[in-house]
């Protein structure tokens, strides 16, 4: 099945999953390896996923959950990762006719790096080569599950979309009551991040029994822009006289799935603790439905691992990790030395900065594994979401698959090869990009700079690419040039009015002048009235960033405010 | 001789006045009060005045140049007032047929408040009874000189006027080689306060030699608008074996009033050490010339007794001196405790506010003498310049009057009686006015408050007074309460583009809102770039004095510097 029909299909009603496998196993007695049921006592699992099918399940997993090669190696079954797999999807096939068969897939059991030594393009190809066994076995589409680590999840989403881009593609990620997985990703970040790449479906599973998994849904729902699937467990596991419980009853479980698919769930079923019953009373008291018009926020976020911060109503980019004409950070940065990154990145959170430009200097002094380092580095310290200002296209890629979460990429020219090679990224890695008004030369009008933008967005359009996911930089050039800051006014002017987003390099303007903070703050200002959306600027500058709070506060908005409004929630 | 008749005189030639008197009866031998000539032995005068009619002048001066009351009490000649002055005229007439006589009028020799004890309103009283004196005797004109006190010489003026409205009147002061008189006023705040002041002719007299009253004169014809005079000294004074000379030659000082004519001036004569001698060569070397014509400041400038601040390229009016809702303040004031009105005047100056708003709180609670002490205990300290936030306007005439320099009013309504009344004390005192765009309720929209603002106009032309001397205030409401600030920037904007000044109350826009600095900042950089010209603000405010430079760096300009490039001139 392509993706398009699955994507029908899920328009038309909602799907039902199946339920739990380890769980049912367990209480079957099997103590073991799940998935060397596969190969030693294929019926055992068949019986299950035809009691699934049953029950009225759309959908049944293949008995996978670990069967990628690192998990299977902790357990000492590396050898059989192929037969287990295909193994899998053919029981699945037998015991389910008609049925969609997922391939199941989930966590290497290993921290990637920086939470711990596995590398990233590691993970990436432990999860290229088991999704490459299911998909040659022939699964209809892939489900990812109860994954807690987003950047492993970017992984296992990039690996098998290497191996097909025509699969179904369904990615969960699970969460504790509060919305947050262990590794400090909330559900809203998570939810972000999914809208950009390039999955079918959204969800969660696991951890949470339906009460407490409601409101995490709500969250997501709120946030996600694609359709939804949700895996609760069935409720608490209790441990009583050696005998593993949860004490949801099927018929408890089956009026909370109810309730996921009046919130907008286009697939329903369960986690640790659910059967067959589950299943059966859910899709029973659910019956066939059509899926629920959602109201999703439209607007737009940046985030890194652990940290969210809106667009709206002003996105404040520092600056201040920049090596250009600096000699001696240049160096720390050659000698892997990012003491001062992360020092300059700590600083600029206090300053209120929402997001971090980090410009490491000359590139032809660096290598991939500097990028890479880099952002591994602000990665461990929980920093603010990354503003990547790389020029060079494959040092941008590094830097783009090792970030965990939604950066802004700095930038593109409008230069049509130029502008293609950045959205390529954007579509891939997810994020936003700021695209310069100018393709060779810096154009001298200000409806000039509007004709440039206004090509750059017919090839956005053509890439596919929301132009919500761009700001156009309309060129601030340096005031002791020479320079009409004008020009600039009006770039805004007529970008805004021509409903695109702008984002400035604040600081260009006052280049070599005295007096750089009262000028940058001054043009901030006229900029911020004319309708700009975000600036690169040095947020240590007080009156810089006191007058743009002043700006919003004219326009009756507030910075710090719709910020924190969205920190709390979280 | 009428004040038109006089003026159009003088724009056909340069007029010769004479030379001393009292150092020629000096060297006759004469060492009385030189007044008392004119009743013990008038031929003594007479023949002067005879010798400086044929040596060339046009204009005798009458020999009363301490015929004060003031001054003759300190001789013991109090009771020769009357016949000393009637004599003096009676004198010059018979002397100098169909020359010009112009009554000498100078300083009584006493210091007006608050450098000596003596009031205003009695220096005042003095002076016009000298006036009347002379007037009554059937002079042409006055001149007053060698004042040294620019206070003591309004008081001169303003009785002078208050005797004759008709007749010619020229002022003069007399200044250091520094162009500073000795009581701290340049020649500059001489000058911008004279082209304000009824007077028909500005002039300095004595002190200087003509070399070192050239660089002075230089100074006061870039400032002045008006038809000017000069009479140095003929040099510097040397007394030997008892004998009192001066060193420079008639030859040399001829010479020297030909530069004089060259750069200006419009009556030529000689003070201390110059005779018969000085003023024929004089007259015989300058001949009959017209008058030059001049290129003059066109710009505007407040000024206290020893501050003067340009209001280009903008002004910044520090608003801290007020009372209004401050109960503690307006306790103070009503005490006549002026402690914290001297604070905040030197707090606001370090600041960089160019002028000082004092606001002494309820008007009714308050006398003529709260307002007469606080301008002197200001004056006192050499405050800035003032901004009069006055509403009773006899209150406001009170505070005027005591005022040394060119004042700031604020404000006046648009309503006809309420101008006009204002526009009248602008008129007799000189300085500068707010005037709002609106007349008893506040306009709604930008183009009303623009119309409001062009009969304002209509009634200030009618009153003969240059509109660059009036700002208009657009009105600043307060955010809180639902107004739109764009229908200020739009007034700003209109305003400006119809060649009109605009002023305005800054901290009425975040009235009652939290974090108003960077609201007021963010408020102000737009006003500046539509054209705002001054501003009553917390000066306090960083962001906002820092957003303001920023904003006149944009358009090139410096606040600081340009003030500053007038304080090193002086
Ligand atoms: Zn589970
Ligand atoms: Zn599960
Ligand atoms: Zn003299």
């Amino acid at each position: 099945m392509n993706r398009k029909t699955f994507l029908e299909l899920l328009s038309e009603r909602v799907l039902f999953l199946d339920g739990a496998y380890g769980t049912e196993f367990f209480k079957q007695g099997y103590k073991g390896a799940v998935e060397l049921l596969n190969i030693d006592t294929p019926k055992v699992v068949e019986d299950l996923q035809k009691a699934y099918a049953e029950a009225g399940a759309d959908v049944v997993l293949t008995n996978t959950f670990s069967a990628n090669r690192l998990k299977l190696r902790s357990m000492g079954l590396e050898e059989y990762i192929r037969k287990i797999n295909e193994n899998a999807v053919k029981i699945a096939r037998h015991a389910a006719p008609g049925k969609l068969v997922l391939g199941d897939m989930s966590s290497t059991g290993m921290f990637v790096r920086p939470l711990g030594d596995l590398d990233f393009e590691e993970a990436y190809n432990v999860f290229r080569e088991q999704a490459a066994l299911l998909i040659d076995a022939g699964v209809d589409g892939i489900i990812v599950e109860t994954m807690s680590d987003l950047k492993e999840l970017k992984a296992a989403i990039l690996a098998i979309r290497n191996v097909s881009t025509d699969i179904p593609l369904i990615a969960h990620m699970t969460f504790e009551a509060d919305g947050i997985s262990v590794t400090g990703t909330s559900v809203e970040i998570f939810a972000t991040l999914m809208n950009d790449l390039d999955v079918d479906v959204v969800g969660i599973n696991c951890t949470l029994e339906p009460k407490d998994m409601l409101p995490v849904f709500m969250r997501l729902a709120e946030y996600c822009h694609k359709p939804l699937s949700v895996e609760p467990n069935a409720g608490k596991p209790l441990y009583n006289k050696g005998v593993l419980t949860y004490k949801s009853t099927p018929e408890e479980f089956a009026v909370y799935m109810a309730d996921f698919v009046e919130l907008g769930a286009n697939l329903v079923g369960g986690c640790c603790g659910t059967g067959p019953d589950h299943i059966a009373l859910m899709s029973k008291y659910v019956g066939k439905q059509k899926p629920r018009q959602r109201t999703v926020r439209n607007d737009q976020f940046l985030s890194s691992r652990t940290v969210i911060k809106t667009v709206e109503p002003f996105l404040v980019i520092g600056e201040r990790i920049n090596a250009s004409g600096r000699k001696k950070l240049q160096k720390s940065f050659q000698d892997m030395d990012y003491t001062e990154i992360l020092n300059l990145a700590r600083k600029q959170e206090e300053e209120g900065s929402a997001v971090i430009d980090v410009n490491l200097g000359i590139e032809k002094l660096l290598t991939h594994e500097h990028f890479k380092q880099a952002v591994l580095e602000l990665d461990r310290v929980s920093s603010l979401p990354l503003s990547l200002d790389i020029q060079d296209a494959a040092f941008l890629e590094t830097a783009m698959r090792e970030y965990v979460g939604r950066p802004l990429i700095n930038s593109a020219l409008a230069r049509e090869e130029h502008l293609n090679s950045r959205l390529a990224l954007l579509k891939k890695y997810g994020g936003m990009l700021i695209v310069l008004t100018m393709e060779k030369d810096i154009p001298q009008t200000a409806q000039e700079r509007l004709s440039v933008a206004k090509k750059a967005v017919e090839i956005i359009k053509a890439n596919g690419v929301d132009l919500k996911r761009v700001f156009f930089d309309p060129l601030v050039l340096p005031l002791g040039a020479g320079s009409d800051y004008h020009v600039t006014l009006n770039t805004i002017k007529l970008l805004t009015e021509s409903g695109l987003q702008t984002s400035i390099g604040l600081s260009n303007l006052s280049f070599g002048l005295p007096n750089r903070e009262s000028i940058n703050a001054a043009f901030l200002g006229l900029s911020v009235e004319n309708g700009l959306s975000a600036a690169i600027l040095n947020s240590k500058e007080a009156t810089t960033m006191n007058v743009l709070q002043g700006c919003l506060a004219l326009k009756g908005k507030q910075l710090g405010t719709t910020q924190n409004a969205i920190d709390d929630e979280l």
